[in-house]
């Protein structure tokens, strides 16, 4: 049996967690909050239990969670869709990711993917059996090359993957960069696959630009929803995807065989918990605050921050402190300083160093407080 | 995009569950218990939401959860299996198949299935591009002709997925059928993927011959195993899947970008669970009893059992009653008799028809009453 991904390790998140907790130190790495999410939510989900929502869900998802959602995107996108033809709940944003990219890849297939990617679109474009054309952000904004992406469209060309807000950068497309993919995807048949599990989750009034906005581009697209970022429950692993009719029936013949159905509870809960508005429309500027904490915080060390517009991540250029490659450094940070961050070159094929890290910011202040006094002296 | 599973519809379970739901029939056909679950586990839940257990587990699942998983599998099966390197926490036994094959099938392999086949297992060997060799088994014992199956073996074939206990027929594997298997592919490079999500239900003293008791079939061996079977709480959506670790190494490639991890709150609870050991150890005599009061209550009908020897499912034939097919029978069934069963012929590719259904009695007494009622004047 030869290896479908020789060359793919253990994910960094995982690495650096474990490294985190081998060495005790205070986690910036992995994504995920280290305070208690809500109570009302997980009192739902008891309550579900207890009145006997233990057993299979209908496979695309329990329907007053789907009409809740399909009513939230026509507020928050001013769009319409269907939940019954158009929304799919899924175990989490990546396997929304994956199921897609089963549904429309062959072998052959080109897939433009920018980086740094999130870690999972290559491999998962390669299981597939299609290639990754990659390319790079314009460092430092981490924005998009239209240009260049028109360039290296091909025949061969099956899809586009966008992320806004971005991870590992805190980077956002804005209305521009949407309407610029648009004229390149218009009259062919590349699809677009979106990233959008940071949805709630931008800053200084940038508004999100969804793909749902923009009605060309949605009637091509497979978008990605994670309630794990919204509601602070990572582990969690539930999301939904969106997709139009005729995309969306063959997700769901893949969906059927790959997890079938999601966990039935939590889905009664969050149909329930969708009502409580607040507690996805203030994500962002919770989180704004949170950024605004760690950055301050930061200006006692030689770190420099670079722009973060969203997401639960801001890159810092260790330039200052070190010439050392970005995972010689994290290594040293997570083992000698006792702080855990991702080197961003991780998220990169070929060995790009631009001397910057992602530090999390979805924890308590005093977390943040307490990695900070271990980089003061650095 | 041309589909790439132009033949798949809509799963018979959920197809015959919406019809049962539309006609307010009795549902005798999906498999899931219309009982409640245990008040302790959905307990254990909620404290491990309480005390905070809400962000991502560990990629390859929580590991006390795994280690408690190795000792019931050193107990049950007298196999010792590395928790760290042989069990990976899946969301689903389906999900278990699915990842397996991903991990291991090419575009044109071959892979040997049984049918009736349940019916993931086709559609998933075509999405990634090899090709199902299907094999009869023999009726009306389902059992395998283990000589058509060295018959059928080329240089092209990759696997062979076996299924015990049974789905549909509630046939079950002895010795002697693993003795076969363990003869055909030792010295070749053939894996063997097994789905033992019945493992714990077996009826009339039978063993479960789990391919974890032969170390030679288990060095090539995927096994997928529900926790959603185990416990009564098939909505949960979790289960494990082994491997020797080799095979486990590659089969994380592909989790970690499928579904990634798993809800945390339930492997927490479960690890604890799993001391309760008459949970599952008395649940072959539970479903042994519900298998033997429905049986006794179709004495009244026309309806001729079929052997089951383990599973939630027994097939019934129902010459007697009428000649249609049986997708014709299970639709009348279902509309006009209020009682929802699964026609065989949905787990065939072609059009096999033997007379039978499979009647589901994983339900309470009150529910297995009021169906047969039904049924009596046919
Ligand atoms: C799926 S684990 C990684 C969590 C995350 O999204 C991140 O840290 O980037
Ligand atoms: C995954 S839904 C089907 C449940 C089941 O295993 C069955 O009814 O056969």
């Amino acid at each position: 049996g030869v290896s479908k991904l020789p060359n793919v390790g253990t994910t960094i998140f995982t690495v650096m967690s474990v490294l985190a907790n081998e060495h005790k130190a205070i986690n910036l790495g992995q994504g995920f909050p280290d305070f208690p999410m809500s109570e009302e939510l997980t009192g739902l989900v008891c309550a579900a239990m207890r009145d006997g929502y233990n057993q299979y869900a209908h496979m695309n998802g329990y329907m007053p969670l789907r009409e809740g959602l399909a009513a939230k995107i026509e507020e928050l996108y001013g769009t319409i869709v269907n939940p019954d033809t158009q929304i799919t709940v899924v175990p989490g944003g990546t396997y929304g990711l994956f199921t897609a990219m089963a549904t429309i890849l062959h072998p052959g297939d080109e897939v433009i993917v920018f980086e740094p990617a999130y870690d999972c679109y290559i491999p998962t474009i390669e299981i597939f059996g299609a290639k990754a054309v990659r390319i790079n952000l314009q460092f430092p904004h981490y924005s998009v090359n239209w240009e260049e992406v028109s360039q290296r469209i091909t025949e061969r060309t099956r899809a586009i993957i966008i992320n806004t807000p971005h991870n590992p950068t805190g980077s956002i497309l804005r209305a521009a960069d949407l309407q610029q993919l648009q004229t390149l995807v218009q009259d062919t048949g590349i699809y677009v696959i979106s990233d959008e599990v940071y949805e709630h989750i931008t800053f200084d009034g940038e508004r999100h630009e969804s793909v749902l906005r923009y009605p060309e581009l949605m009637e091509r697209a497979f978008v990605s929803f994670s309630f794990g970022k919204n509601y602070h429950c990572t582990g969690w692993k539930l999301g939904y995807s969106v997709a139009p009719p005729a995309l969306m029936k063959e997700f769901r013949k893949v969906h059927q065989f790959n997890c079938f159905s999601c966990d039935t509870p939590k889905q009664v809960a969050i149909a329930q918990y969708l009502n409580n508005k607040d507690a996805y429309l203030q994500l962002g500027s919770f989180l704004q605050a949170k950024r605004d904490y760690l950055q301050q915080l930061l200006t006692q060390t030689r770190f420099e921050p670079l722009p973060s517009k969203g997401s639960f991540f801001q890159l810092y250029s260790y330039k200052n402190i070190s010439d050392e490659t970005e995972a010689q450094f994290a290594q040293r940070l997570v083992k000698e300083h006792g702080v855990a961050v991702i080197p961003v070159s991780a998220f990169y094929q070929d060995d790009v160093n631009n001397g910057v890290v992602r530090f999390c910011f979805v924890k308590k202040e005093e977390t943040l407080e307490a990695a900070v006094q271990k980089l003061i002296h650095l």
